[in-house]
């Protein structure tokens, strides 16, 4: 018997939020492998902000997936079979930019084996050493620049990016004050991950906690979220502050225009740089980004969190997770069984 | 008879425009002169879109000006009396931050007599030599960084400011859009500043007029107004563009908030650097820049125009002609007779 391949297809797009019905899990045969080919299957599917944009019919920084397409996406995979000479079944790699699929079948160049870490679980792969990892590292490193006592502001502090990006900023000997939706989020900020201070938006006047927790103004805003937080982070920036800008996740389901920043001006009254990235731009420097991540996971300086649901079935409905935040740490799905370490 | 001084006098917060009444002309005496000063007289008084920044209650780059206090700016004065040696009467020097007043008292270590270069007039000083032309050549050449072939745009481009960055630019060899109030600025931007093609948003769609000049898409915008132009040009920005923020006049007598860029979340897509900068951070690299548009001042490559009202007395109604976009080139208040060349 045929084995069957399972991917969610993009049918429509979503307006607003993702409903049932926006993707379909479609059943297909597996066909055979040619040379030179590598199949994987999927162990764990990484959930993202991004992945709305794809989503959406408009003009960002990759086309939007196509109406009939399978849904973009990738995570960590096993080998299965290999016609490549440089992977083996068993092999763990990241597929990348590939879908929401159970299998996947990559011409064997562009992928790379695992490296395996004393200590470290195969979620790391997930997290700090993933894709949100460096997303964190080269954004408040290459952009944010932080200096040894300034004070870094990190929204949706407590995801898979902020939290990374807070824990480096204390590396770096800053203040760090992180701005996440519950108190068991900030409780984590603060005692498990060392913030030096955390903001319920929920349940806090934002302005005045940002006061409290910033007595010198803000030098990096690493922005994740936009809308009025944003505004109130801005609003607070020192001169010559930075605000590397990595998502505006409080706008990717909006349904109409959404107004910039009512203190857009202030940008230029505090001579603040602003700017926008993708982790992809940095790709050619992950290495540099793995190497320094791995050094600190395995010193024990970076602590991270999965929020990890089971089964690609539910795939779409768990993307509003990232949304209502309901996740602490990296949301992923477990598509199939990880391998015993 | 004790010789009289003039000064302008910020009586209260205008509320939007200014108007009379906001500022008084005051008459008072002249006192002594004492060791290592110098009195100068001003000929020209620099009227900026920052000038109307300096009234208002807001937390800028520099404190606003007291209420009871003289009105600041500077422009080019001639030493009257001098008790520092490295002046004389008869040297021209500029006043920098000084104040709306006819008569002015330095310490002389703060102020440095203007070279005297051939062929070019004192007015060159108010402009492409002066903190304006400093401003195009700094924000361009430090945060905007063109590279020839490549398209910028600039609004208020008939200013004293963006007339100069889009003649820097096409001395790099850019393709050069600007926007401008009338169809007279724009005559003057294609057929006089070498302009490649000039925008009229009063008159024209400035989003299809964008598509049409910029085919190949944005990769500079040196932002001087805001609001909705810099909506239209946001939209068409290519990935790695840079916008310096210079100025943000279409705000500054703003009653109400302002929202920022409703395509804010391009800077994201398209990764761009926004660097807000005001031109005295640059001071220490003045010669620098003076040297170099001297230069290109004196082998013919800027061309520039001056909008002189006569009479200190006509100084804050004549601040209204920068905001209502009246003026071609720099706006100059000529408050004494300038010395024969």
């Amino acid at each position: 018997m045929t084995e069957m391949n399972k991917t969610w297809i993009l049918r429509k797009r979503p307006e607003g939020e993702v409903k049932e019905g926006d993707l379909e899990l479609v059943e297909s045969p597996l066909e055979p492998l040619k040379d030179g080919e590598v199949r994987t299957r999927l162990i764990y599917l990484s959930l993202d902000p991004t992945n709305r944009i794809w989503m959406s019919d408009v003009d960002a920084y990759l086309p939007p997936v196509g109406i009939g397409d399978p849904m973009r996406g990738g995570g960590l995979a096993v080998v299965t079979e290999s016609k490549f000479d440089g992977l083996s079944a068993g092999d763990i790699v990241n597929t990348g930019l590939g879908s929401w699929s159970l299998y996947s079948t990559h011409p064997g160049q562009t992928l790379t084996a695992m490296p395996k870490l004393p200590g470290v679980p195969l979620t790391a792969f997930m997290g700090p050493l993933g894709a949100t990892g460096m997303t964190a590292y080269f954004g408040l490193m290459d952009i944010g620049k932080p200096k040894a006592g300034e004070t870094v502001v990190v929204s949706a502090a407590a995801g898979a990016v902020g939290s990374m990006v807070g824990q480096i900023a204390k590396i770096q000997g800053c203040r760090v004050v992180g701005i996440a939706g519950s108190d068991e989020k900030c409780k984590w900020l603060t005692e498990t991950a060392g913030f030096d201070a955390a903001i319920n938006y929920k349940s806090e006047d934002v302005g005045a906690a940002l006061d409290k927790h910033c007595p010198d103004g803000i030098d990096v805003n690493f922005e994740n979220v936009g809308g009025k937080i944003m505004d109130q982070v801005i609003a607070r920036l020192n001169d010559f502050s930075r605000m590397p800008l990595c998502g505006l996740i409080s706008t990717y389901n909006a349904t109409e225009p959404v107004p910039g920043p009512y203190n857009f001006s202030n940008l230029l009254m505090r001579r603040t740089l602003v700017k926008g990235f993708i982790v992809i731009d940095y790709f050619p420097r992950f290495p540099e980004g793995m190497q320094q991540m791995a050094g600190w996971l395995m010193e024990g300086k970076l602590k991270f969190e999965t929020d990890i649901v089971k089964g690609l079935e539910n795939a779409p409905a768990s993307l509003s997770r990232l949304f209502e935040g309901k996740n602490l740490g990296k949301l992923i799905v477990e598509v199939s069984e990880p391998p015993a370490s």
